[in-house]
């Protein structure tokens, strides 16, 4: 563990830059606004290369906008050990969702950086510090760009990016509902760097809020992420006839909206209806054309998501929704088509690196279960990218999330950070 | 009636002005995307404009951007008889809807101007173009700015400005959903006069398309509205609460877009449900906040329409959907506000003015019937403001509207053109 002044210099320097950031682009009191690439996402990946120059690390930035800073400056024989999150957050979300991950993993790169203690991790060594400053592995920050997929589609895109997941000439296509292209914003604000980062990535780790309620509800302190949930999610277009609202019989309708509406609603009730509650389902985004106040729609399109940690039984969802979808089409004319957005199955994090996570956290004296993670998350994305991972998991208060009122208290996201700190020395020492 | 020649002429203008008109905005085939105050509708004017000053008519245009094109250059002691509709279109509409009756009213007033022959009428006398052009009644043909409100709300804007049932101020500040002014449309366009038109309005003829399938099933060739449908039009606010689509476990989530999704499908159900196909529903037109993806909504307004020509039939149905709205509530957790958006009581025509219409149309030698009018129409607003109105329909193939294949044969347009001159003749000579 770092000694007594070293680790309260980390979380002087974590709270710092957490209360820094959590001013740019606040919103709804002390929740964020922050839309990937956007004002004031540009702002605080300003701050965060201008902290990080100013405590001696060295800021790369790749072609899709990630913004890594490093120990050392970044070379092509690097073995890297990556810590990270994302600075974007969701329209009127919170300031803990990513930031507190950035935040974090720059206050414990800081110390690294500085030679400070950082011994521990599975074999409560003495690596850390001096082996990531001066021996075999690279150490660096990342803030992953575009996590949220809120203002551009695809989520988790930095890093989809990065380890070759997502082609970058599509991602750099994607358009905002108001038509601007996400290569044109990156160019226009300064926000791409030419190169990827030189070097191998041979571990990752993530701090994460929770987003549910397991944790503080069951008392742990600490969740250690060891598997995911599947997720299906579709593009679904539901066809209809344009017409007058007004002097069109009912029975001659073919009414793209109240269809879509009765089909959102089945799919709710159908999370509702799983006796384990072991299946998440939801819409939460949806285009009506023309969405004229006098003409019914001649199409609506929304996005449907449905989670589990089984896949026969998502399997099993997938199957009812899409019967319903069959029996509204007989009854009421629409046509639906169903295309994939997404589609991610129940994986198992890598296995040695949970278990070091585990020895780490537990050296450090903090009180962790493994738990699984519902959500996407960039660190699912370096897991299935074969980079051994750890995502670590703080309680979220009450599970609120993607809500201003988004909150961990104080004590857990201290505690949160020197589990990083930990997890952080244990992958150096292996590598 | 007029003679042989006037009446060839008559058609032959009408029939150019409707061809040229339809080019303007010209979509998905033979339809038309002409949204008010846009570039198409733009040009459409200019062209409303330039062929009624060809045509020796004199061009008014008003505050709100309603162009008046007169016999005799408008004077405060005119008593004017105005025949119009609207050249603005639904997005993705039909080629019939409004632009039918201007095209007719200019064909007809240009040759109430010119002196042709417009006897007939009510008392088959033969008043009409020599009165227009030099006795007690100025003519003149309108095209009512914004009838659709699709782009901008409320519909029937231009004609409820005119009449005073909606004030000038709240009209110009209407923004689109791009966030467009519409007094900031109109300025930069030029599309405004400064001035109301002078004189008095006396009365009032529209011919417009059915948009309903009743008298192409019943072989009628001609509909005169004696009345109204009534309407209650809300605007439905459905308050929930923004969580994480993932990991936010289901019976935790106040869902907006379920909610709303069931209200919907729930409202269109109340209108297939009535045993006499009375009671008309829709909801077209939708704003969900954020709109993110990964994001259930903290908000979703909808516009819900209700029609009956029964008031008491109406009041039920609108009780129906507040009870299902406050089920909704307690079962979901979700809030809902009711906001009334417009509200139209079920009113006559005045008589003597279908009388006289009845009476012109069936001198004409039409096979006609009187109908009700189940859309709101420019007609409808000049009706409630006392002003004496005869509203004309022609058929609509299979009652298809506010669509491309909207579509009334070149015959019955002509009829429709024959019975608004006779309409016209008839209320002139009684001016």
């Amino acid at each position: 563990m770092p000694g007594a002044r070293a680790d309260e210099r980390m979380i002087a320097r974590f709270d710092a830059l957490f209360a820094e950031l959590s001013e740019i682009g606040r919103a709804n009191g002390t929740g964020l606004h922050r839309l990937a690439f956007g004002a004031a996402d540009a702002e605080a990946r300003a701050v965060f290369a201008a902290r990080a120059g100013a405590l001696g690390l060295h800021v790369h930035t790749d072609e899709i906008g990630n913004q890594f800073a490093l120990v050392r400056p970044p070379a092509p024989a690097d073995r890297t050990v990556l810590l990270g999150s994302h600075l974007d957050s969701q329209p009127d979300g919170g300031r803990f969702d990513g930031q507190l991950g950035v935040a974090a993993a720059l206050a414990v790169v800081a110390e690294l950086g500085a030679g400070g203690g950082t011994g521990g991790g599975a074999d409560g060594g003495t690596g850390g510090a001096s082996s990531a400053g001066a021996g075999a592995a690279n150490v660096g920050a990342v803030n992953w760009a575009n996590e949220e997929g809120a203002r551009f589609q695809p989520s988790v895109m930095g890093s989809s990016v990065f380890t070759g997941q997502l082609a970058l000439r599509p991602a750099l296509a994607a358009r905002d509902a108001g038509g601007a292209a996400l290569g044109e914003e990156l160019a226009q604000r300064g926000l791409a760097g030419g190169t990827a980062l030189p070097g191998t990535v041979v571990a990752y780790a993530e701090l994460h809020v929770e987003q549910g309620p397991v944790l503080e509800r069951e008392g742990i302190e600490l969740g250690i992420v060891d598997r995911t949930w599947a997720a299906y999610k579709a593009d679904v277009r539901v066809h209809g006839v344009q017409t007058h609202t007004g002097p069109t019989p009912m029975a001659q309708r073919v009414d793209a909206l109240a269809a879509a509406g009765r089909l959102i609603a089945q799919l709710r009730e159908l999370g509702l209806a799983d006796p384990e509650q072991a299946l998440h389902t939801a819409a939460a985004w949806m285009r009506i054309t023309p969405n004229s106040p006098n003409a019914t729609p001649s199409l609506v399109e929304f996005k449907a998501e449905l989670r589990s940690p089984d896949e026969a039984r998502l399997r099993a969802a997938r199957a009812a929704l899409t019967a319903a979808a069959g029996e509204l089409e007989r009854e009421t004319g629409v046509r639906c088509e169903f295309g994939v957005w997404s589609e991610r199955r129940a994986v198992g994090f890598d296995p040695a690196a949970v278990a070091l996570a585990s020895a780490a956290v537990a050296a450090a004296g903090i009180r962790a279960r493994r738990v699984p993670t519902i959500a996407g998350h960039d660190a699912v994305i370096m897991n299935a990218a074969g980079i051994p991972t750890a995502l670590l998991f703080t309680p979220s208060a009450d599970g609120i999330t993607h809500h201003a009122a988004e909150y961990t208290a104080p004590a857990d996201q201290h505690r949160g950070v020197r589990a990083l700190a930990a997890v952080a020395a244990a992958l150096i020492a292996r590598v």
